[in-house]
């Protein structure tokens, strides 16, 4: 048995060094130097090209390299196969900060502020008064950014697609609440999974059923929001502004219309990045359990997609 | 007896009006308008003129309009005459939200990343790691941030000139222990009183003390600060960056070196802006408790300063 790396378009000599460590006995390949595919019954992969799927006769794990699994063509793998992602205590609370950060950035009006500063305006308003987010997805990530929020003096509503309970969180459930979740919030924070469900759902007819005030701020992927409708929201003043850390194609485009547009804030797809070390943890326990035929930790329900 | 307002600098209708709603039995005068000035035991006052001090032989009473007394001229007060100040419950929290927002925005990153926008560029980092705050001055506000932070999963120390002990937070008092205060911070955050023993405290001598990696934030009063010795400490790599809400001059001059320093984040003293309502509810109470011969709330000694 051996696992193999398919992790495309970036380099990943940092993160082989440390799976060698982590697991020292094991043989790790890189795609494509593997010297028999049979022998791989474990794969870590992000974007893999879709020919190796159907080389890999006896595969029995796909380890996402990321906390999504938007990364996995899961419709070639077959039925037995499980599929697990990453969970970083680390990359949750990043996310959570990152959130927290970025509310609190526009309720103290600081992009205001910069804007002001460069052009030497002295104009003090006081803070915006709204505390109510409403977070899309509750996941993991969704759950520790809610409870963040909660603990700085939030109010907090929550959309997931199936029935949640969260302690102090008003949760709504599926296409039927969506209007009741969306219509007296301050800030809608999308933290949803990458599905063929969820794939631009931030569109023209949500952004119509927000208060015009409200701040959108996506942190889970690009292709959730459909970009000309943003763009048309901001233009009529449908949404008051927009913090975006995930975009359609990444880097985003030099002549992309987000750059200098005057109400969205990008930030380079940095809110919360997967540690080297805490992932090489997690799949050396999960190649450890498959070989050893424990349970493996953070599987997905494939059924969902996440 | 009656009530004398004398704040310079500003247009006081709407509070002249709160207060008349709170004390609809009282005499309330606005200098230099009233009658019989030895009628007045109790002055609301921020920068008033020093000979409206010789004016007033029956004074009793002066409320400072403001956190701080530095508005009021003290040394020529009689010594009986007690000076009390604003406690705002609001403005309390709003100092605390103030501090958090932009310890995290220097965190992560959001001025940097304001400015790779407006410059096209698309460059992730992780965020500063640093999570050590440092606040000079541990009375109300200085304690609110403390709570905050610590909330927040920030380590906390805290410098005052008597010894504290807060929950948490590892104290020093002193000049004597200046050194050790300062010697590990990633953030330095200044909520002294502004007196003749704290006038440009924040200068050469202490960012040298500090790591060169540090971030000043100061949010109590613009004489706290030596203006050009931030600026040397920033040209000269003895600190990151400082986040500055008030200055020797306010407002700042459009002509000041600060506007358009790349290391200095401003606002526009909007910290925390003391609400009328909750200060005029204040400022009848201890007009009653005068009246009444009760004890006055928020009164500040007189040998301190603060």
């Amino acid at each position: 048995m051996s696992l193999l790396v398919c992790i495309t378009q970036r380099d990943n000599t940092k993160l082989l060094n440390e799976l060698s460590a982590q697991l020292p006995e094991v043989d790790i390949f890189e795609w494509p130097h593997c010297p028999d595919l049979a022998q791989v019954e474990f794969v870590l992969a992000w974007n893999a090209p879709d020919e190796l799927w159907t080389q890999l006769p006896n595969l029995k794990v796909v380890q996402s390299y990321g906390a999504g699994v938007d990364g996995i063509a899961m419709h070639l793998l077959p039925e037995h196969v499980t599929v697990t992602r990453i969970v970083d205590v680390q990359l949750t609370k990043d996310m959570a900060q990152y959130v927290l950060t970025h509310v609190l950035a526009h309720k103290l009006r600081l992009k205001q502020y910069f804007v002001q500063q460069q052009q030497g305006v002295w104009k003090p308003k006081r803070a915006h008064q709204g505390n109510h987010v409403g977070i899309m997805g509750l996941g993991e990530l969704g759950q520790a950014v809610a409870r963040k929020l909660i603990d700085n003096g939030f109010t907090v509503s929550g959309w997931s697609a199936s029935e949640k309970c969260i302690d102090h969180v008003n949760t709504y459930a599926g296409q039927a609440k969506l209007n009741l979740f969306l219509a007296n919030l301050d800030y809608l924070v999308c933290l949803l999974p990458l599905t063929a469900h969820t794939r631009g759902i931030l569109n023209k007819s949500i952004f119509s059923l927000l208060p015009n005030h409200c701040v959108l701020i996506n942190v889970a992927r690009g292709r959730h929001l459909v970009e000309e409708d943003l763009i048309w929201a901001l233009d009529n003043n449908e949404l008051a502004a927009a913090s975006l850390d995930v975009f359609a194609q990444e880097p985003l485009d030099s002549e992309h219309p987000f750059w200098l547009h005057p109400s969205i804030t990008i930030t380079p797809h940095c809110a919360a990045l997967t540690s080297i070390t805490t992932a090489s943890e997690q799949i050396a326990e999960n190649y450890l359990s498959l070989l050893n035929s424990e349970v493996l930790a953070n599987t997905v329900d494939r059924s969902k997609g996440y």
